[in-house]
């Protein structure tokens, strides 16, 4: 039977030559030997040494596209073992065969734990419900299971639909494992990255309070402040951020398992949902509860544009924050040169003291993309049809990248670089003395039109305010060091 | 004076002779006869019948960018009318001649009633700060003032800057009416607007709530549900869009004035920026506070980079809606035609019956326009330098743009679609009871062999499932209509 | 009649009381008296001063969309009027009545010239396929050229649909005034525009070639360059982005029209459609021709997506110019001062010297909202749906706006910003000499170590390389002098 | 020394126990044996089974970003290949020793083909300019180099930078290297496939000229045209789209190769960028030139956004394309039936005739992703500074990305969907005459009223227009069918 398929897979009307090579390469680096597994398709040959059954090949082999680095992302997978574990224990309480439930429950966590992702080959672009990642979860749980139980591999002993996906459509659990990937992700990854950030912003921000400097606006030199003031501005930015995502959180935990197929729930039992939900929460423990309406659950995907929206702030708030810092910390001899940013690799080795800022490159890159993401995001949830949205799999994908990125960008990003920025007192200090625009002290004392010609003499001159000011012999120098005082200007005045 | 000044205009370095012409044309349009008004670079001719002043005028020539349509939107200019008003009073506790501040407050009482909008000509693309459009506000409310005082335009009895814009910046003013002009859009636009459109589809909801009809997947046939659960999940996208929107308000709240040129609040005195925001909040019955960090909220607009994505995720439900209701009132007799759209306008003469689905088109182009905005937004929001971002005139008339169309597009959906669908009864009961899914019933009594069967003749055939069923001998036509009931298919059994 | 017309509008159903208001006011603008004109949904009024028609009065009603700024664009009003004229022209080859067929291309040509402006009321947010705009120029036309021929207005002496829209459809006169708007726009504003910034940059590019200066890269100090060869990289930018634009414009110069309702042509004679895009090209004086596939033209408009994204480049380039410029401007005391801008605008009274790049910011903030609009533009143009794209009157919108935005901003940035540069020489050669990375050149004479040596102990030190080099006793002061040369450090060797 | 260097990394400021076990984690799966490479940083332990370096290894552990699947996208190794052989072809003219110069070209060949990518560890997300990865290129060749020359890996016999890396920066390599792997993947992936699809779409459009059929404006019913030229615009909009592409080449083959750290070619002999462009166009058999200004292919990276936008408008229209298939392809009972789709994998087993779009679905997500790249792409192009934009790996990944999934999807497309398409002849025959627009051709014989009056009988009762002519006595059934022939509706007349 197999030699009979292999012969009709090669010479039928869908296999170019191109298509032969692939196969061939494709399979070397998996396995030299082969068994069938079976769907209402027909028969189908599988490596030996993989758990996926018929329906997770013919995905591979329809869905050649964009090859390995394209797979259905690692969280997606595991959310899938949580839900699979969490629907047999439920599956249970409605009369699913004890032991069975049991095997698939341990199936389940073991790919729960990651230790099956080598049988998760298919990639992102296949069905747009995710029909087939449903199903190549189904058969590895289904193949470990009824290994664990003692039979073989394609007996279906454990059955895959029957037994693994019963009381489930793919058009609920994709949605509801996209779920519990970024919800998880989100809690685990994201957020405490997002706060050591913010502490270690806040840090700087308490370590360099008193450390008066230029203000820019316009890019244009303006009046002064603390660095610790301006760190503080990013710190804010950063801890809006954490609100900005948890803000969103209350429409990510609610799961759409339990509508089924078109959201009514047909083939499931009342308080199937519920149950669920709560299995979810407990195995998670994160707050999950079902959806509210599963029509909305199926068709749309709104919660994630939603959570992209808020990633898309956060990058905009890093790209920002990276840009100042990078600026800032721009020199060594012909830069703004107020931070010395943490040396990290080597710059050049002629030209000592080049620091390049690559973690706030790393970071504004991560930043682009997380906004491309958001486009695509968005697009995708745009167009669903009817009953169900069908650009699951890349709204899936496209958020957990956006989240693993910014989340990973984030800790290099203080690790790297924040934790380890100096201020550069004396050229802060020099800057802020020669800027012009400390004049605006001397005007209670002489008055604004001698302020203005003091001010426009050091510029026309190139000089400093206080030698244009003794120039014009409008007060002495101890006058001025008496007004003009940066340190009083960064605050509201009682 | 007037007269030196028109011809060194006219002869200077940057007079083109399409500049002169331009100038001709646009002054046309206002008046002919000017007066002189004074900045810091120079006197400069002011049509005689307009309140503004130099600064304004420098602008209008500088930057002939987009012509009249580009203006200011005007909830910005009406929200610097509440802004300087709340500034007099605020300002008057802290020093201000009552009788000008009083003066001040009654001008600015006239631009937030927008009965001086004529008097501000200026393009959102000038500084990016905003700083001309807060001098336009500051000159316009002077020279009202003034005269309300019975002095001239151009006197500057009523100072712009010493008077009008006392204890401001326009680095914190202009955030301030951006924060005011989008808050107040959305609460008096957007939300009661969505809001209607909310109770309009969950009306049309427990109307249809005993039409079965059949589900899509995929676009493909799939199980029954009924019309109404099918607008239930419409509903509750527009319901979590309030609640997207309303979630990012605690941030839009949030006041930057202030802040003054760089957030540090020189040249207020402590506890200005408590007071005007609650002035502010006082003047606009919304819950206004002082931003918790001034250098956030004036070198990032990450609350309009939010609130943007909240409305992108608006524009992505209304067009999921949109085109699925589009698509079920597709025919007359060549679609899908369950729903029957009002007629608002005339189709052809010549195809009695079609309707076209306007109200959907436009409102599925607003959501397009809604995404770039979003995007346009957040690239300016990525942008900021150091203590300022210049990009606020584009972000804030973005998103005033966004919060305008989605609300005015939501009202127009509603009132010439929404309210008036029906469903074609007899076509959603034809479709139904043609499909081939209605097999499903008939599992537990004939087991799934022969349901299968029955299902493949008549899709072979073309056929209904029950002719087939007839045919096959395999069950009566009693026990046909007994067991192959949609009604039953529409929720979880017990 | 017009009286019970008046009556069922107040109180039909649709009306709201703030519907009532809304007529009120917009037709308080407009007219106090009105005619009657028909359609097939029967008799409406019309403001009796205003020349449009019943359809047009419809859509005035039924899309109160975003209110008079987002008015069909005038280019796409002109090229109503261009198309009209010649469609009467080859309609009366075809045996059109000429009086009449004269009076429509008088009339059509007013049209074009702009001078019927006014009574082209309707917003971007009406039908998608733009029928209503197309409509309100037949009716416009008609009516005036009634008019002209000396009949009364909603006599429909001239009619709209059989006379001014002969052999033409809405689905193919619409893409079509779209593509003539856009190459039109193109052609007189945006590349002439473009070609003055690029004579700008390049005319700088040469000013500026012996002025050697310290090169960035990653913000950092690096190896040297002229500033004249900086700008000839700008001006290479604008270049390549002229060619990009015309690139497009092959297929953006492919007319729909002669495709009428679906593509097919029905209802046209044979060669109606060369003939109507010879007398556009004529007309226009660029070179139309009948678009090779009209199913293509009516469905899509990819033409769009594909200009719009060579704005996107442009819009690219133009905000890295402008970023470099305010950079490179910034100061003028603590930035990096290398250039001096035009000072158009007051900056602070208290900030003499202080110059805020305002041409810049509003140039950036252009190229933001040109971004956007792109992603507006690819979202509608991807959602066609078979025989029609219905997000027109956006798609035209979107590119109108950033046409009109990118050649306006291009060309205030090039009079008010690029023309008047200066660069600051001393500034310039004070940061080229104190830089560290000029050690490279003595690497032949002393070796690699040594010249490592001399850059840390400089940079250690704060001190300049010659110091640094003097101290080490590597080489005399002479000799430093004649090899350390930046001037010899900006090209390959020979 | 390796011992050294590891407890220093163990117990550093940078190593947290989570770095640590991250380290453990990674090299676990690389080697347990470990080499000493330098740089000027000093020592760091290499795995010692790997060709990469020093440079390498600390980007591996600085930059710890996203995971494996975020690597540099291999055809940019493959480039880095084919830059290096030639470089080293080149830099034998200009005196590299031939021993060594002919060991870095056999070692540059191997990573060309593909053979040392495990030797390629970094990811997309490091320092902006791509230099990590260009090192990683150096160390692995010169490693490899030396090899071959009978030397061991981390001597240097062969050197990263004075032998590899000769006349070469990084700043001018990495665009090189981002060119030639772009302009590749077009030629030998794109548009190849690209063409087939044409090809494919072009003959379903011949093999279809014959079938008529209703077409949809607006999702609505409208005049006929025939399924042929229905396809033969989706063929038209692909042949545009490969022309698109096309278009964008003469800029993606000019190389910045020469310029070296800045634009200016500092430490290159004249002719080296003519010579290398050569020698690349001769390996890659593509017309490759040296860039015209070098300044400009450092700083900005237009070409790439040019491209994307090619791809972006190519997304447009596979997304219409797709949609149109699957809406025309729903059913099989409730949709528009028109099109049969290839079955390629089980649908329900209880609903026979359920095909999924698949194929569509993985399509149209590949589109949205390949918009979302575009805005990616456009952010970071945009935000170049100086003489050096620093978003090249994100850039590069983005279109390579689109590149590769927009080739591979629409092979996948090809083969698997539009190849096997068929025309559903009696369910397109059903729906075009029951269609009511089919009236229009009365108008000649029996006057446009009796056709209205014709229309809203059958349109009210339900019925076909031949019943409702008969029933209205208005025409015989011999002359209906002799004036109602929809085949000669799909044209125009002569």
């Amino acid at each position: 039977m197999a030699v009979y398929t292999i012969s009709r897979r090669l010479t039928g009307g869908g296999s170019t030559k191109f298509g032969v090579l692939r196969y061939a390469t494709c399979w070397r680096s998996y396995s030299t030997s082969f068994r069938e597994e079976k769907d209402t398709f027909g028969p189908i040959l599988v490596p030996s040494d993989k758990l996926w059954g018929a329906q997770t090949q013919r995905s591979l082999q329809n869905f050649d596209i964009g090859g390995e680095r394209e797979r259905m992302p690692e969280p997606i997978v595991r959310a899938f073992g949580i839900l699979k574990k969490c629907a047999a224990k439920v599956n249970m309480e409605y009369g699913l065969d004890p032991s069975i439930g049991k095997a698939i429950m341990q199936a389940a966590q073991e790919v729960s734990e990651g230790k099956l992702n080598d049988h998760f080959p298919l990639v992102v672009w296949q069905t747009g419900s995710g029909t087939q990642s449903n199903m190549n979860a189904n058969e590895v749980i289904a193949n470990r299971a009824a290994e664990i139980l003692g039979h073989n591999r394609g007996e279906k002993f454990v059955h895959p639909n029957d037994h693994v996906n019963r009381s489930q459509s793919s058009n609920d659990t994709f949605p509801t494992v996209m779920h519990i990937a970024a919800a998880m992700e989100i809690n685990s990854r994201l957020i405490p990255k997002l706060k050591n950030l913010h502490t270690s912003i806040h840090s700087k921000s308490v370590e360099f309070k008193d450390i008066v400097k230029i203000g820019r606006t316009h890019t244009q030199d303006a009046t002064p402040l603390t660095l610790g003031q301006e760190f503080s501005g990013y710190a804010t930015q950063v801890k809006y951020g954490i609100d900005r995502v948890l803000c969103t959180l209350p429409r990510m935990y609610q799961l759409a398992q339990g509508g089924t197929a078109v959201g009514t729930g047909l083939n499931t039992k009342k308080g199937f949902d519920v149950k669920i939900a709560a299995a979810v929460a407990e195995e998670t423990k994160l707050p999950f509860v079902t959806a509210e309406n599963k029509f909305e659950a199926l068709a749309a995907h709104d919660a994630f544009v939603e959570t992209s929206g808020a990633l898309n702030t956060i990058a905009t708030s890093l790209m920002k924050i990276a840009n100042d810092i990078r600026l800032l910390g721009s020199g060594p001899r012909c830069g703004l040169g107020e931070l010395i940013l943490p040396e990290n690799e080597p710059g050049s080795s002629i030209m000592p003291g080049k620091v390049n800022p690559t973690q706030c490159e790393a970071l504004t890159m991560v930043c682009a993309q997380v906004m491309g993401n958001h486009v695509a995001i968005t697009v995708g949830g745009s167009n669903g049809h009817f009953e169900l949205n069908v650009y699951k799999p890349m709204i899936a994908s496209g958020l957990l990248h956006s989240l693993r990125l910014l989340g990973d960008a984030s800790a290099s990003f203080e690790k790297n670089c924040v934790r380890g920025i100096q201020a550069n007192r004396e050229r802060i200090s020099k800057l802020l003395h020669e800027s012009l625009m400390l004049v605006t002290s001397l005007n209670p004392k002489i008055g604004y039109d001698n302020a203005a010609a003091v001010a426009k003499k050091a510029h026309k001159e190139g000089s400093t305010l206080k030698e244009a000011a003794l120039k014009l012999g409008v007060l002495s120098s101890e006058e001025f060091d008496t007004l003009v005082v940066p340190e009083k200007m960064i605050g509201p005045t009682d």
